[in-house]
């Protein structure tokens, strides 16, 4: 697979809001684009909403259909040999099986799951969400009033706490490397 | 932009129900899949609506929503060099213009009008859905009760009417041929 175009991938980020998926994911999409000379594409929840599910809302039917959607698009972008990023927060462990299943028929599909505890996500608090989870201003709040359902066989699991995103970003690439997308030389 | 697989570009038909989009496209994947080499996904509006907008109906609103969500798709294809063929009735010329933009920022559109008559594709009625539209059964049905803004800078302009399938698909690829993306000798 090493050297071949034709050979896509895709990352796909899962964990809580604020546990680093974003971050690391756009710093990924850098560094991979830098090694690999092609382009890298970021699916991120938000931007993915816009796009594709504008109507959607956060009930385990609409972030199914949602985390499907991402799954489409990065399956279509694995088969045309590109490299996708899915950073959405996924929470339910059978979509996420699924969408591996759509990815795996064209390419690679390497799990990431950002394994920064809730009390450290709900620090950071970087766009005041969980303030609003938890005052009741955010209903369906992923970790506080809704479900996460933790990966059982995620390729990598990163607890970013206390750790940079550059740092989570190389443990990424560690990956790859060993699985063989990325060449040690590069 | 020939031999260059990260030269990637989206045929974007456009025309009403049973013109011949969904029946030239088809042909045109396998047609590109042997003479390139490479993956070509079709983008069927129907499909795409199963995959992307299972919850959107037939209003100019949601109709527009359909299309743009298959333009970004298509653009992220083309993004990665791949190659896309859409397929949906597209019946306003705004968002036509809206998907080109979309992916002309990525790699190359061409705009296919099935100027097919309504009353050849009314005389075919593959699907039964014209007899349905007539009767009323079925409402906001593009060239009956629903409007179609013919393109005025398509590509190329194919009237299928008393030809065969293959010959539209010739067509399309002859076009392409003058416009580098197939080499002729291919």
């Amino acid at each position: 697979m090493i050297g071949n175009p034709y050979r896509g991938f895709t990352i796909f980020f899962t964990g809580f809001s604020g546990s680093g998926k974003s971050t690391t994911g756009n710093l990924l999409v850098k560094t991979l684009e830098d090694r690999l000379s092609q382009p890298v594409t970021m699916l991120d929840g938000d931007e993915i909403r816009q796009h594709l599910s504008a109507e959607l809302g956060f009930s385990q039917r609409d972030r199914n259909m949602n985390v499907r959607r991402i799954g489409y698009v990065a399956s279509l972008i694995t088969k045309h040999g590109g490299i996708a990023i899915c950073a959405p927060i996924a929470p339910y462990r059978e979509t996420r099986r699924e969408v591996r299943e759509m990815v795996e028929k064209y390419g690679g599909f390497i799990e990431v799951h950002m394994a920064t505890p809730l009390e450290e996500c709900e620090r950071r608090d970087v766009k005041g969400l969980y303030a609003k989870a938890r005052s009741g201003e955010i209903i369906q709040f992923t970790g506080i009033s809704d479900p996460y359902e933790v990966p059982n066989k995620a390729e990598l699991s990163i607890d970013t706490s206390g750790i940079a995103p550059e740092k989570s970003c190389e443990m990424v690439v560690d990956k790859l490397t060993q699985l063989g997308y990325v060449k040690k030389s590069d």
